[in-house]
């Protein structure tokens, strides 16, 4: 008697990605980076330098684009995504994601886009009709990124919360109007890390962002200048730990200890200074090995542009497999039954 | 001494369509498909079954879609238009078309698209919000198709001048912001045909059209019920042309006679009756050679299919060669340089 080895089941999706607008910073490492390089192990992961995302805030300065697509790719490779494990491509040279943006578009109301958290805020500071029409578009834009790969998980940051909802929804409306081929996101949220200014989360154009590619001296000088507890003037002062940007670092880049210095704080036993010292090492930890690979990296241009260049061609085939798929649920498949 | 033959110049371009929902009318034929006859003589022409502009309105009857590309295709032929001179190819199997919609999204503002006029018709039907995402952006749709083919000329009925001054602009904005590279259209404005209702301009949708399949004994019993001058109860009453819907189809369709027409009308000298079968022997000056190249094409339906395909293996070559180009001027050609 033989016993039947079970079937292969095809491994779950994951598909994620950043805007082409300049190098990333520890913010994104936080909040998506570091679950990625995790996730590429178990799942079949796509990141997506979204350069045509990037045009919705950026038509107006193209030459910028093709910088960021390499930085971003380097600063791919610098944390840890492996190409070996993880498909990286180029947005713009993905047909089939403008193909399934247009389709999608046919049956999400201006109304539905208008309620977006992202599209609203944008509204609030340029007024309504101002907007672009490709940014009022947004979330349909991002739901075919999604769903042009029949990812089922999306790492990324809360703020993208109510982005992979409307994702949800709009490939719920489609496999509803036509078959049920595409897949149903899901997010796997990333820790929220603050900029060093406190308060607002950590972003490049705030100017509070720690650059993955910055060196040990500069890492420190930056923290060096984060904002504290501002009741807290002597070392001897009570600190309040749980409004300190220093001490938001703490919990996040440290495995233990955390508790010894919030008391420590608290009591005014440890100063900012030595606080300081202590957080740029436990950042350090990260730090170091993506230097590390940077180095590796840095000067094989040829090298990530072949790796980019052989993703992209990846991505394309199951862009493409997916849209066949598509046209066939929608009966548009006119000349290939 | 040797004369130097001039460098052919290249020929200037059409791009024109129809919206596959549904076979086509004599209002087509007057308004776009006779100019289109015409001009496949001297212009390199490219005809688009637009079944993803079909879909703003339809996509919730995709089926529907199918039949009508290839009716329209064979509307197509039946009037003349001819595979070796014009491309007829399928809007949805042009990526390009989709990229290059995307792209202008990008820099085209939501207020100028709500003050095209179509859009705001739709608008105070449905009211903003509740219109489709996909339909607000018709007009910037409408420019990539004319955009991916770099037409020069577009022929069209009047209630398209908005469209095509709308993407004039796009395509300005485009060479502005990148470079010249993108062609801007001018319209070509067909005659406008009334309905049989009188009034409104001929549309399947008002139900008072005269289908270009009709029979002829459909189209004599159309015309019969056709609109007249409601003032003329009796044949000897003195009529007015001017009103007289079936008049105007004498003035669309006959090349003489209409001012003694115009003349016994207005005497009270010609019923309408008469009248009526005097502009259906008109109308039939048309509608015989159709009727006679459909039943050429009506069982060949692999041919019809063939001539699609190639047109759109054509069409979609043009097109690549544009997008190469827009990438170029756009910078973003990454790996291609």
């Amino acid at each position: 008697m033989t016993t039947l080895s079970p079937v292969p089941t095809q491994r779950e999706i994951v598909l994620t990605g950043d805007r082409t607008t300049g190098k990333l910073h520890l913010g994104h490492y936080v909040g998506s980076l570091k679950n990625r390089v995790q996730l590429q192990e178990r799942y079949e992961t796509y990141i997506m330098l979204a350069d045509v995302q990037a045009l919705t805030t950026h038509f107006d300065r193209p030459a910028m684009l093709a910088e960021s697509v390499r930085q971003v790719a380097l600063d791919y490779l610098s944390v840890g995504i492996d190409p070996e494990k993880s498909t990286i491509f180029v947005q713009s040279m993905i047909p089939e994601i403008a193909e399934l943006t247009v389709i999608f578009s046919m049956f999400v109301t201006v109304s539905s886009l208008r309620h977006n958290p992202t599209v609203k805020h944008e509204a609030k500071e340029r007024g309504y009709d101002d907007l672009y029409y490709g940014f009022l578009g947004y979330p349909v834009s991002q739901a075919a990124d999604i769903a042009a790969f029949k990812a089922s998980l999306v790492p990324a940051g809360e703020d993208q919360i109510p982005h992979i909802e409307q994702a949800r929804k709009i490939v719920r409306r489609f496999n509803e109007l036509y078959a049920p081929v595409l897949v149903e996101p899901e997010i796997l949220v990333g820790e929220r890390l603050n900029g060093l200014d406190g308060g607002s989360k950590m972003s490049k154009s705030l100017g509070n962002a720690i650059s993955l590619d910055a060196l040990p001296e500069e890492v420190s000088a930056q923290i060096r200048k984060a904002k504290t507890d501002p009741a807290r003037i002597h070392k001897t002062d009570p600190g309040h730990p749980e409004i300190c940007t220093v001490f938001g670092y703490h919990s996040i880049f440290r495995q233990e200890g955390c508790e010894e210095i919030r008391e420590n704080c608290m009591k005014g036993r440890l100063g900012c200074a030595a606080c300081k010292a202590m957080v740029t090492e436990a950042i350090e930890e990260v730090m170091r090995p993506v230097r590390e690979r940077r180095e590796l990296y840095r000067h094989r241009e040829k090298d990530i542009d072949e790796i980019v260049m052989s993703g992209t061609a990846k991505a394309r085939e199951a862009a493409r497999r997916t849209m066949g798929e598509v046209r066939g649920a929608m009966g548009i498949n006119y000349f290939n039954k």
